[in-house]
């Protein structure tokens, strides 16, 4: 997608045929500010501080993260520590999971001096093909659009709500959830987007909005509080989230919170949409409220905020008592039945295992 | 309830027998600091800008403002004027109307030259009316949380989830929804609460946090979106809130956020409870999502965030990019069907017209 009119993805080779560059997604949107990844250390450290987020793009960053060790050392052990080291960074999403067994099964099959050049065509072609998957979602998922506002009568833009960023910032390009609203825009529907902040990282707030408002589609910001509101007054058209893993029968571990958009959608009939490349299927688990790890994350995001200065810098500001405690879980597990229809590159289907195995019929 | 072993209200009449000192919320939880409000603009303000805030609290405020106004000039004119402009500071807490009506009827009844002293004995006694309330619904609502701990064998202590600040702060003394924890923790009763920060104002990381860190009650805070994840896996006992207005058939405005838990609770089994002086009920009105005006605030509240740096200066912070829109909506209404009960100071009764009106027979 565009920034300031020029073309980017958000993550990509350097100019010297091994780094790697990422956009720093921490210092959103008050800077854009590229990172150079030069070994393992910072690409595990890249998504273990978010620099980068979002599971496809964790799974692409994993990816050149392996690239990265097999240019320092391909031997076996260091491909079984780069593996081990990058899986350990996030436990939630479970691209990160799929890259690194995709990529290293294809690493142990060939000799060390093999996999230095192996490892970077094999990242490479992962980011080419989260950018076509990505793409493919938006197509699926604009025809929802495209319907409800048939449905609307074609008089008034259509109200989609979204929590966290699942935007091109949390992919390669394109985005999961926000994939089909940039197609719908780009086609000439009229889409606004209610913009949840997404405490208490702010992703909403720091990264939707930022992306939105680049890409000149309508947007309203809300704290995540106000959604039910809003769906109990008529003024969301649908509901769309990214995911961090999806189980066999479409229960969804997504940032916190979403589930409790899903309850009010169900509990006011809006539609309630998932995307999601089949990356971030888990198929070998059935139950996600019960099986998929939630990640807790330090107390400090709860108790402090960063934001900007009316003088322009870039503050933490403490939001409680000093020493009050806070906890600070990352993810919930909507379940399947709370959701209308799960959206993935190789179409539309209804959260349960039958639907989702038909479209994958492999994993049967 | 104590402040530093202190004993405070929220709101006291001045030395001078005439002005009025309130705890300024709006420096809290980084500074405590008492304002002293010397006429009608004083108090008007104070309701407008949350320097006081929650619905018991703005009837109380909304009570000495008319004492105010009548010191200056106790005319009809001046009543109606005092009654009109503190009517406006906010739309959805009906205590505030209530407060109005009942104190303008009885000075209306009298001489102007009487109006100023009565105006001040009817507020006074407002607020120890509203002392005595709260300390009812704690005693009853006690009782549900000594239930819940023989429930749990007396083993654990009773994990409590609530939204916002309805203690001790947003009412003269006790709270509404915290005054049962402050009686079961009084009586020996452990007690543990999870603290919705409450975005966008983030009552309950300034204020809950800091009144139940100020009394000893151990709690936790968290973002507005972790309580489903937190229902969803057995970690709440019971949700109780506050209300800012309950219709006859116990739909309940309360801060924005409160629906989406409640519904979290119906789909967990959790027990909802909402708490309120019988002044909070607005006997007029049957739909409350229909029907009950919901305030929308000024979107700054969404776009920026207040908080205490490291050097400890009070700073706001923006926290999305300079040109988003956002939109700021204070309330949401809970419908009845999801609420378990309502604790008032007359007892415990089921959120439907039939109970509440056995409460309250004199609404039939």
């Amino acid at each position: 997608m565009k920034i300031a009119g020029k073309p980017f993805r958000t993550i990509w080779l350097h100019a010297d045929g091994k780094s790697v560059e990422v956009i720093d997604q921490t210092r959103l949107p008050h800077a854009f500010a590229v990172r150079t990844l030069r070994d393992l250390d910072a690409a595990v450290d890249a998504i273990h501080s978010m620099v980068v987020r979002g599971a496809p793009l964790i799974g692409a960053t994993a990816a050149y993260g392996l690239a990265l060790a097999m240019a320092h050392d391909a031997c076996d052990a260091m491909l079984a520590n780069a593996c081990e080291r990058l899986a350990a960074t996030r436990p939630t999403a479970v691209n990160l999971r799929w890259a690194l067994a995709r990529l290293s099964e294809r690493l142990y099959a060939v000799q060390p001096q093999q996999r230095c050049a192996l490892a970077y065509q094999l990242a490479a072609s992962l980011c080419d093909e989260d950018v076509r998957i990505n793409a493919a979602i938006g197509v699926a998922g604009a025809e929802v659009i495209a319907g409800l506002w048939d449905h609307a009568g074609r008089q008034r833009p259509v109200n989609v709500l979204t929590h966290c960023n699942a935007g091109w910032l949390a992919t390669v390009d394109w985005g999961t959830a926000l994939a089909p609203i940039y197609r719908a825009h780009d086609s000439g529907i009229p889409v606004h987007v209610f913009v949840d902040e997404t405490r208490p990282r702010n992703q909403g707030a720091s990264l939707t909005a930022w992306e939105l408002g680049q890409h000149g589609v309508l947007h309203t910001l809300i704290a995540d509080n106000a959604g039910g509101h809003l769906m109990q007054h008529g003024m969301v058209d649908m509901v769309i989230t990214g995911a961090d893993r999806v189980t066999r029968n479409g229960d969804a571990a997504n940032k916190i919170g979403t589930y409790l958009k899903a309850l009010a959608a169900r509990d006011n009939g809006v539609p309630m949409y998932v995307a999601l490349p089949s990356s971030t299927f888990d198929f070998s688990l059935r139950d996600g409220v019960a099986n998929i790890p939630i990640e807790e994350r330090d107390a400090s995001e709860v108790r402090f905020m960063v934001g900007q200065t009316a003088q322009g810098n870039v503050e933490s500001v403490r939001i409680c008592p000093p020493t009050t405690p806070a906890r600070n879980w990352g993810f919930d597990v909507t379940p399947a039945r709370l959701i209308t229809q799960l959206i993935c590159e190789r179409g539309i289907c209804a959260a349960n295992e039958d639907a989702i195995l038909s479209l994958f019929p492999e994993q049967r």
